[in-house]
């Protein structure tokens, strides 16, 4: 956690003085010579004719860490997102497809749209495939003529038209069909491996010397790509969690000695769970995978339950998928189970919980307990994206779009400390994004909630001593800016 | 717009290497010798014990420019906002005032609710007092004692529970009513003119030494404060007006030549009508304070919509309640107009336009028109804030008792590039945020919407020269960030 | 009102055992003879090969009184709605036709999709025209082909795909236009008027014989269709009324003397006010049309204003379009004022109210009040219908189906005491529904909002001394039935 | 199903020309002698004042069965609801107490507050208690008194103030409990069992000779109360549900071979998945307890399911919670499994049926599909009630407290073809409404999704002769009803 082991070697780096350093994102010219140029098209729509500084000047970029010291080093930058005075394109070469991996999050059809119309309205393009169903439709010969009639009122549906699906990457394979299909922009939507995908998908393209642009927006409802500040969806699905926690409030304050338990979304950050927390406060126990908790004994999670009930007649527990996972494994080997079936199904972590506190308060001499379990989870994933999400989507397709435009290709589009920026793919994929919880945020929800913090203070004076040199814009930064709908990293 | 008159004299300048400024806030200490300081009494709650970095670093500050080239001179910084290792007050000393002021917005009874709550968990101080209908609240004897309990579920509701009024401020009557009282804590909710008050309050309070903390806390539905990334509330109404262009989009194609006509926030400024157009994607003209427009002629209203209904067969126009005063006005004179409840009528845009349309599709050989026009103001401002803004304003409660506990005085806070922060009131009173139309966000809605620009290249590049220097974080950034749910201030 | 002006002679009647009478609609074979039918085809539906008593007997109908005696006369009945045993028309014969006339109402697009689906689905009918914009679209060429593909989403759609238009009607065009195009089956959906206009149609069909089934569904948002239990949409309606009561709340709540003012729809019966208000529980005064009042003097509007506000603070006012009109036309006669738009302005019952409190209460001496007004007609009547209305639409619209291919003709269809009917024409635009205010529904507003009747017992007492014989299910039924989402009628 | 069983012995018959006959119920005066007697109250209420016709005649009564032919008998009636001329308690003498039972359901809260508001503002009776937690709340020491600042808001919030549980019943135990508290109205929230419950608390009150009236106001979101029209909060519920539907269409549509399974609530009756079903048309199957599924073979929900994948590549399913509960118990036999938390959830038809599918789908040359489950039970049953609900809660608890200041108990209230009405406590009690699958309505599901009706015809058709003397009023008029929201029952 401490020490940077950023894999440096394949990031274009530019330094300058006070420290200043710009991790740079590949451009065509980077590996093929004497390609033509063109002039940005937009010089000439009206919409944009009126705007004196519309082009981002080459030497804009936007640093990492915005907490700095009156004489710290200047640090981190990444180049600043937008369109540029000459593009690499005509608008009758652009060949565009678009994919969508993984699972459904809000905005994903914005996302499509725009890319669709920022395409077609800024540039001139037109020529649009939408890939069915995820890496896998690379492979198979459906797939959908885009156009801007087509997407024109989907940003008001959930899920997304073009289909996704989970895994089915196979690099040569997709590489061979972008090029018997004569694309060369390739715009993909997706989570971790997702970018993984993309970011082998342009090694193939570059070993193969091809002027095709691929670009990533980075898709995870979780919220757990390092670096950017959010992801979208991540605040149409904090406010839609508001729903199944109220909920949980009303049956429990309905019946005696009542817990409403809610599983929120987050296989290994709690943010979903953690924000939804602080927005609500209704909820008396918030469990996340970054925070290990235990159930039995002094200090653990059936004591506080009863303590609750006790004291109020009721409480809501939220907890996010990934949390507690540990306790899942051990209880499952200890039981010694093999069924297939049955394991999985004990695996969800909601339904685990609910039966352990149910047997727990099943024992004599215990308070007699009523639950009430609740797992919106696809009711969360599949709504139409919000206002403050649409709008988000929209700058991020366009700054997709500007990019592969302008000849950058291999990187993923973020938003940084509120900027629009080209990251390189081995940023977003080195690692997830977590909430830090020896950080302010966390201790905020720990005094909202009151619940026990599941930790000894020695243990993390401990490793905090491990990690001394937290010098600036450490991981107690982060939090703070994702209250306001931003999640910066915890970049060491 | 393009010099940079900051009446420095009043702010407290701090300079470092490589042009780093930082623009700090007053303390007790600039006028005030020899004051206790106590222990941060958050170091023994249990819930901020495991946190390790919890205490804000007094170094630790935030840039207000973000977009940087290579060699750069670092510019003006403002104080990061959080608790402080060392307090000012005993938790029994505190007495502390809040006031709302001004029109409503999302999020008023939770800045309310966290102030209290803050106040009380984390620095055990329970004496709080709501002053009752604004400014002039003070004067009265009737306050309420708010308690946590009495603020436990006030989130969930729209307005304010303490109320609020505009207007009524006698500064020294008020620094009177805080004296006599023993207020030593007064934390003041309202837009522009609320923290103009609370200035000259802070300014009289100086003037008579007293142990009183003044803290801000910007409040504007129409999002024009400056150098802040965005006003709380924001984010609940420009999805709100959804529900508005939404209505009107549908009357407007259920019959012929319909145009849906929805006046939105935004006396000043065009941010709501702008963020609502592109998340919307319905509207076919935005009207703002910012970008005149006429209404006869070439690249005029009439002649857009025109167009859109013989191409369409309906349009929808979104319309800022400060858009095309001047017209109004000089619609007025022209029709000299004397009477008084006559002339406020007229002066509402909305249906002023709406007029003005039917008249001029009432003459001869014009298409006959339908005009449906909604003002969805106050659906609008008295919603609860949504999880977001709710998040968003707990930050903002607990940085502003923060910064009082701490001995800052004479602040705002405020959310810069993502980062909690104590700014001068200066800063956000010495004018407005505003839309820049020669920027790419106002490019972007142009194009989304195809509506005229209503302005002249030409004008444009003529302002565009009276001010050449605008090097680089300059009024085209500041709406991308926006976009993220933050707006950053067009300062040079 | 008391007298039974029934104009009977174009109604056909058939009476029975101890007083029954049915109102009859008319049939094909009372001026065509000898026409062919045919068995129904959905004998052979797989989805209603399982129904065992699928057919309605011929001679069921529906008593329009339910509230009965031991010993009362059995009254009038109508005949039931639903499928027959033969039909008039083969699959490929049909030629159907829909047209939507009037204000949107929340509903009209599930009507137009399940006459689609139902003449599809149930009878293997396709030819199906969607009528553009109104009656005044029968003189168009455009047209719309609808099939259930087309409409197989827009019952989640706000307004009507197949637009409306006021007025237009000219009966021996339509009646030619639909000869011209071999249509024999037009389902009009639309009030009072349009169902008027219905009904010389079908007149004026009858007189050139012709094999036309003329089949009405009636649309009022404002509840005022006699005989039936309610028309679709007043229910969602009435529940998005409530966010407008609830913002005029908040906003009132939040400011000192506040009055919060919420105009809603009813042109001349409140119901949609009434509901609203008996919903919300936050109205101080309701203001219908059928109820007059006054401002100034004792017992007056303006009086209740201040108590009011003096025990409360606040207050909020609900007023139906159509109340006090006489108010408004005396007030315009004394000022004398002649300006075309000034008078329809003023005719604005919402407006003029807002003005004339606003005018009291600036006189000298008077409390210092804030009014907010709220005007929600267009965000209520876009939105699409909710689930309730949805199911109700799908019935409304299978009865039209089920009757005209069975053969009738000039007539409405309409629930009465929860059952489908056929209504002849007659009894549905004779007169309209209206509030009582003699009756219990009434009462029980009062009794929830406190406000002053307005009306003197005495007046009341002389009134109803004037109609003695009101035996049974008179007026104060009426609105009981309502309650359940059924209206039934104040036939005497 | 046939047979009318009536065990009339304890009903109260009166009988009229025609074939009238009134099913009364019972009154203080069948088993108290000479009570006094006083003039009601709302006589001199200022609300009521203006009411021609307040009272209800005491003859008034409603017939079960309105469809009717020419010289059909009348058939049974029931005593139609509200206020009596004459009432057997004065104000101060009054002693309420309120009780709700079983699991939650839209609209307890606004019963509550309406019973409250009623005798509090029209009858002037105050002491009124909340028996907290179900039944057994009568043998605790804790209640709530309920008074109309208590109950001011709570018509806006879920669940119940006063908690609610299962069982709890012991019958002398509660009326020793009534008694000793001096308690003379008791009003009684509560489902099928909670009915029995409150007829044999009639029953030993009655025994005892006691002056306690007995009031129950039947509530089940499920909608199986029979003889009622609908019950409260079944539209809310209906109207919630279309969320999760939409969801499952969502998710079903974005992926591969994609199921969506809903499950909603319907132990033994499936009205909310059938009305959900309808409402939404995004639903390719509903499965409801009356009709028998099975999975396998031709016919089968598998053929079904392959054949809609192959098809439309996705495909929605909702099942309520009660259907096909003869199969999961048959293969849980066949699994022979012991443990109690197995059998528990395997008896989760959702759950188990997600299962089936998914292990009938891994089967080597079987699609590979996806399937994402759904359950919004509690999602739905915490909301507030909606608008319709609001005042259909009002007027049965006015009904209520109409009936037992009249002097009236052991008689449930409800709403019978749109009257209120007094039910004696076994018409409500004897069996359960269910959707009949032999009628109309679910003729209508079946043509609106397509789905088998996992019958065959002859089977259908035997039990057609069995029961040959369905004359007129017989099951399948009931659906049709409630599509008005109302639900009238199957009345043999």
């Amino acid at each position: 956690m401490c020490s940077d082991s950023k894999n440096g070697s394949s990031i274009k780096l530019v330094t300058g003085s006070g420290g200043y350093v710009l991790e740079d994102v590949p451009h065509f010219s980077d590996y093929i010579d004497d390609l033509p140029t063109y002039p940005n098209p937009l010089q000439s729509n009206p919409a944009y004719s009126v705007v004196k500084q519309y082009f981002v000047h080459m030497d804009d970029t936007v640093p990492q860490k915005v907490v700095v010291h009156k004489n710290s080093p200047r640090g981190i930058h990444f180049r600043r997102a937008g369109p540029r005075q000459k593009v690499y394109f005509e608008p009758d070469d652009v060949h565009a497809c678009i994919v969508t991996c993984g699972g459904l999050c809000p905005g994903l059809n914005t996302v499509i749209r725009e890319i669709v119309c920022g395409l077609n309205y800024m540039y001139g393009a037109t020529k649009i495939l939408g890939i069915d169903g995820g890496y896998r439709g690379f492979y198979s010969k459906n797939t959908v003529n885009l156009t801007t009639r087509v997407v024109n009122d989907i940003h008001k549906r959930g899920g997304t038209i073009i289909g996704t699906s989970r895994g089915g990457h196979d690099t040569s394979k997709i590489v061979d069909s972008i090029q018997d299909r004569g694309i060369n922009q390739v715009y993909i939507i997706g989570g971790d491996g997702t970018q993984k995908g993309a970011a082998v998908i342009y090694q193939e393209i570059r070993r193969r010397g091809l002027k095709v642009a691929v670009a990533g927006i980075p898709k995870t409802i979780d919220n757990d790509i390092p670096v950017i500040d959010k992801s979208f969806g991540f605040d149409t699905a904090v406010e839609e969690a508001q729903r199944a926690i109220n909920a949980a409030h009303v049956e429990a304050e309905s019946c005696g000695n009542c817990i409403g338990l809610v599983k929120l979304m987050g296989r290994n950050s709690g943010f979903i769970a953690m924000y939804a927390t602080l927005a609500s406060r209704d909820v008396d126990c918030c469990l996340i995978p970054e925070s290990p908790f235990y159930l039995e004994g002094k200090g653990g999670l059936f004591e506080y339950i009863e303590k609750r009930l006790k004291e109020n007649g009721h409480m809501v527990i939220v907890v996010a998928e990934g949390a507690g996972q540990e306790l899942v494994s051990k209880s499952l080997q200890s039981m010694n189970q093999k069924d297939a079936s049955g394991n999985k199904l004990l695996q969800d972590i909601g339904f685990w919980l609910s039966q352990k506190i149910k047997e727990y308060f099943a024992k004599p001499n215990k308070l007699s307990i009523n639950l009430k379990y609740i797992d919106p989870t696809y009711m969360i994933r599949a709504i139409p994206s919000n206002a403050s999400d649409n709008v988000y989507c929209t700058l991020l397709a366009q700054s997709a779009v500007h990019g592969a435009m302008a000849g950058y290709t291999g990187f993923t589009v973020g938003l940084v400390n509120g900027r629009q920026t080209y990251l390189p793919f081995e940023r977003v994929i080195e690692k997830q994004n977590k909430v830090v919880i020896t950080d302010r945020m966390w201790a905020r929800l720990l005094s909202s909630t009151n619940q026990p913090s599941f930790i000894s203070t020695k243990e993390v004076g401990h490793s905090h001593e491990e990690c001394p040199a937290q010098p600036l814009d450490g991981e107690n930064y982060k939090e703070e800016v994702m209250a306001n709908g931003d999640i910066s990293t915890s970049v060491p």
